[in-house]
């Protein structure tokens, strides 16, 4: 296919510097492009491949307007004019009205007409399946789910038991929305399950990468709200919220009842414990440990940074005398104390 | 369905007090439950809560008695009876026993003919399928399993070559119990694979969550023990021992060879090295790193706390520089030291 | 079966100290061993068990020759030789030409005669399966995939859309390569998925883990290059490359755009920011966080080792006053030094 520059101005809200009817057919990086490809300049650090590139135009802020040899697309943000351009250009695979000879759907479910559920996937009992979803290859949805229009779950991704998405979802393979929270009650040593009896529920337009885990809630729901978004390999345990527009990124871990403001980003491989509450607006650095709640705004930070090795071996084996050391400093200090004062006393 | 108070109160081995007969349909939060709930009071932060619930009943401890207004069940161990409570209240799907069309079973498989093999599930050759086993829609068990009576495949769970599940155990999905361990040799430079030929081996009542993997034994197994309960995005590498009713919280990773004892209780991130020993009764706290065994029972932390990006940027910087730190502090404590003598000398 | 001891000694490249007509049948620990089984003595901490073995035969480095009393293969590289014999004992489960008819194939799929597709797997629009490929059951390969020659998917493993596998790769259960990447441009607070049209694209002897996640580039490819071995529960995200023979454990996480060398190490539970370098022969320790990039080879570490949950209390309280610590170190220095000048002056 292909669409003219005119059409991906109008798209991308954009100024367009150059030739309505010019037909771009591709994305490609600066660097790379072949004619027919449109690119972007959102980061400075690749501003040195504008001046060579091949493309047929490119993305920018105004303020490189004047560096650009080729059709352009003026933007004041270049990197979001690219995402729609983007998106329009490599529309979602279409959803072809079905159910798929090879998957199985119980009796009892609801699948609109214009849904699609692919090829070895399974609709258990009483599940809901909205206007125009996909349910990919491989998926299975339990039973009493309801999945809000226009969601896709990709392929092989699994929705436990009442998990509820809202419309236009987006779910990646190995993903699994509304496994079991781990409730568990202690008898004399030994553990009893607690069954987990509340939902996993995702507003609109949430995205849940590859291979994580959004565990439902024990009593109450395990709540993303609108606009979420999940990287990979994350761990939501039950009963925590997470507000509006808060991105998460891959390897984080939110433990149990803790609740996430909105418009926070959480970095990779983080780590919150349970039942505590982060306000709006917090931002949690790669790597970190949060180990209470934050009530203000601001980015947060524990990261550790690696150093090489012998360095590590000499420095870090003093952490566990930091505390001797802070004594022994006060004692130096009391002792410089008075020896100032008998100095002074002297002279 | 529902079952009367008095029913409750002999599966939870909680005194009644109140009306045997009073049918008890859901269980509910204090603050949210309305007529025919029940509902438990086990946190002290909640107590709050009692005194306007809508609950047609609560569980309490016997101290919290007095502040009933509506009828109770009094628990030495209310979330304890709670777990009783609601596993009557919300019994687990029943076994349908057969295999369902959409199913794949090999012919040399035997499966119990009170089992059930959900839609899109496969079983493999000369596996062994106990009595009222779940092999839930779209799991995969490979050749050679074992699956003893009463376990559960909720969905889309995997188990490689060889694995044995005991009695009643509950995997969720996405899990992959037995898969490859992660066993190389070094050519010159490449990793030439060493097969795996151990098991996976898990005992009695063994939960597994969604997303985990508990990796086959190099030669040896994996071993996991009566009553150990795993969260989700969990990685137990090849040929590691976890002794009976450990716990284990989401994205802990436990690296290869090692083993941990029983009645241990490892924190959510947790990370532990390869070839160590925990003795039982060890708890580690979340996010913490153990690099060596741990032969004492007790609470183990190495969990960095975030902090403001600022304070962190100044703060963690010094890190590399403990080692000259102490240095200093010694020197300057040999100075006053001589100081202190020349002083006492002078008078 | 079993194999000769002087076919051993042939496929392992060792030196046969011994009768090579011996019948060998099974790889067993030296100090588990039986009758037909071939051990192997590689970690001197379980030279101890040598003498006692019952195995029939065991591979050794040449300074252990003397205390064999068994036949034995004499190797400079004992883990070796044991990985090359366990290969040639215990051969990968046979390729069954063929598509199982409870699999689905695409119409425009291209499924080598020699292949195999499994029970209830998937092979999308235009995939091209190579040569002697498994695409094991449960798997869902996805459009314009390609698979190479001799590679393997276990079981329930997911290729997204246009992933390439190289020959002899070895993807295990519940591993998605080629999932979407993570991009979001920022619409005045909330986020827009930026489509990710790259790939991932995979080397020859590629080998990737249970429940790892291999994320597909934004525009160019995610590159993993021959020879990398990944474990269980990794994350690579979207246009990362990786390096020849390089090895990532367990529960690594490495963010986007970075790039790591070849002949690498990241241990389990590593960390890597995005948009950093690693130079080829780096090896970073367990639990480290990689915070820039590391241009000189050798061992790098952060480690935070885990210590009594009261010692942690004391010591890393401290940690906030670090900054402190050093000016009032620097303080006392100084004051030191005018006392010393000062006590110079007065003798």
């Amino acid at each position: 296919m292909g669409l003219s520059l005119g059409e991906l101005a109008t798209i991308a809200g954009a100024e367009l510097r150059g030739d309505p009817d010019r037909v771009i057919e591709r994305v490609e990086t600066l660097q790379d492009a072949t004619a027919g490809a449109i690119s972007f300049l959102a980061n400075p650090q690749y501003r040195k491949f504008l001046a060579e590139t091949a493309a047929s135009a490119v993305i920018v802020a105004p303020g490189d307007v004047a560096h650009c040899h080729i059709d352009c697309l003026v933007s004041d943000n270049p990197y979001l004019a690219h995402a729609r351009v983007t998106t329009a250009l490599y529309p979602d695979r279409a959803v072809t009205a079905g159910v798929h000879p090879g998957a199985v759907v119980d009796s009892t479910a609801q699948v609109h007409p214009t849904a699609e559920v692919a090829a070895n996937a399974y609709v258990g009992e009483r599940a809901v399946i909205g206007e125009g979803v996909f349910v990919g290859p491989g998926c299975v949805v339990l039973e009493d789910c309801e999945i809000g229009s226009g969601s896709r779950l990709v392929a092989m991704a699994t929705l436990g038991p009442r998990t509820r998405l809202g419309q236009r979802c987006l779910i990646h393979p190995g993903a699994v929305i509304g496994g079991d929270g781990f409730g568990l009650a202690n008898d004399a040593g030994a553990w009893v399950k607690v069954p987990q009896i509340g939902r996993a529920w995702l507003g609109d337009d949430v995205e849940v990468g590859s291979c994580s885990s959004i565990d439902r809630g024990a009593i109450g729901n395990t709540v993303i709200d609108d606009g979420v978004k999940i990287d990979s390999q994350v761990h939501v345990a039950h009963n925590v919220t997470i507000g509006r527009h808060t991105a998460m990124a891959g390897c984080a871990g939110i433990a149990g009842s803790t609740h996430i403001g909105a418009y926070c980003t959480v970095a990779g491989g983080v780590g919150i414990t349970g039942h505590v509450e982060l306000a709006d607006h917090v931002h949690v650095s790669g790597a970190t440990a949060v180990t209470r709640s934050i009530k203000k705004p601001g980015v947060y930070t524990g990261t550790v940074p690696a150093m090489e090795h012998a360095s590590w071996l000499k420095n870090f084996a003093r952490l566990r005398h930091l505390d001797d050391m802070v004594r022994r400093l006060r004692q130096l200090e009391k002792e410089m104390a008075t020896l100032r004062e008998s100095t002074n006393k002297g002279t």
